[in-house]
């Protein structure tokens, strides 16, 4: 990457050290799941108009995401299925392996070890953190329990990148900082707990499933009332 | 709930038929989560300074949301802990029962079932869902897995107000018909679709998961690399 924060051409095109804006991130995987739906398929090309319609996102916003990346379609024939799937997934870094270790093995900690499908997005939960000595020496999903004592031994000699945290509110900014501490610079938050890091070294990605569940809550109570039956 | 979508006072007070803005919906978690560690330590009161330096979130903004509510802290004195635990607990619906069924038991539908912590957050899952007929009348997390024919007779019969889309890509928007067309109003979406839907008697939440690894690893990709060893 270029030290003074440009990108060359051949950077752009090879998808290394592009920061993209947030809302293309979140885009880019549904494209991604719709192309590979295409690819099963033998679809050969697939047109802005066609993903948009699929996708529910307008058709100038996808070609704009696109051409973030240097892709470009084909006037009337489109984007090319199977090069664009392979970029895409390759630019998104679930081709490769991100080690990470899931601190907290309680209900949904448990959940995410047994959870196989992150393996096919580039994430490999290599062990579980967890305080609670009984839980410690045994495996879940196939994944062993390791005491946090291990922790910045583990985070070395198998290169942990990502930290999971689905640890109470109470623990996680502790856990947090013994993270970064350790040498981890992806912390995924599943804690209700807004999380603090200092510099620019680390990135924090918050998912918050009660926040989602909250929301559902209040629009199911205040939408309409079926009229049907 | 007045029919002309303007609240009463005591529809405010007693949290019915609120809709607040997406934002404020996402902050109120954080806020309950903090008062929930707050009261197990036995403290009486917490001034909205105090919770903004915790969760990191601007003073002033934490009154406005609370203010959504009908809720004032005291000058000097603050919020009662225990008194707005209570009342966010009750707002935000996590003290009552939403019969919930998860739709594909693949991996991630299958942790999700495992979760025993949605629970804890108004959430039961009273059944899984799969086309698989290996799958059907088996139990994952105590939870019977059914077929999809079922599910009609199901939302009729527990009264489910909230379907989980854990499937493929390919077959999340007939799910979400079909779940509709049973008369479920509430989606929690996983898969990468856009889900469509008719009307305004359905309410979708998406947690984009690979959404938020993608954003993670072009951040790790782009940052500065860390200078010590």
């Amino acid at each position: 990457m270029a030290q003074n924060g440009r990108q060359t051409l051949s950077e752009v095109a090879s998808g290394e050290g592009v920061i993209l804006p947030e809302p293309t991130l979140r885009r880019l995987p549904w494209y991604l799941a719709y192309l590979s739906t295409l690819r099963a398929k033998k679809v050969s090309h697939v047109s802005s108009t066609q993903i948009a319609r699929e996708l529910n996102v307008d058709a100038s916003q996808i070609a704009k995401d696109l051409y973030f990346l240097n892709i470009r379609g084909k006037t009337r024939i489109g984007y090319e299925v199977t090069a664009l799937e392979r970029k895409l997934r390759d630019f998104l870094g679930f081709d490769r392996q991100h080690n990470a270790v899931i601190v907290g093995v309680g209900s949904l900690g448990a959940a995410l070890m047994s959870d196989q499908g992150l393996q096919r997005y580039g994430l490999n939960v290599v062990a579980g953190v967890d305080i609670n000595p009984e839980l410690q020496g045994t495996f879940v999903g196939g994944i062993p329990v390791v005491n946090p004592d291990d922790l910045p031994m583990l985070v070395k000699k198998l290169g942990v990148s990502v930290g999971i945290l689905t640890v109470p509110f109470d623990a996680a900014q502790d856990v947090a900082d013994e993270l970064v501490a350790a040498g981890v610079r992806g912390l995924w938050n599943f804690t209700p707990r807004r999380i603090r890091v200092c510099g620019d070294n680390t990135v924090v990605a918050n998912t918050s499933i009660y926040s989602h569940l909250a929301l559902m809550y209040n629009r199911l109570a205040t939408m309409p009332q079926n009229q049907s039956d």
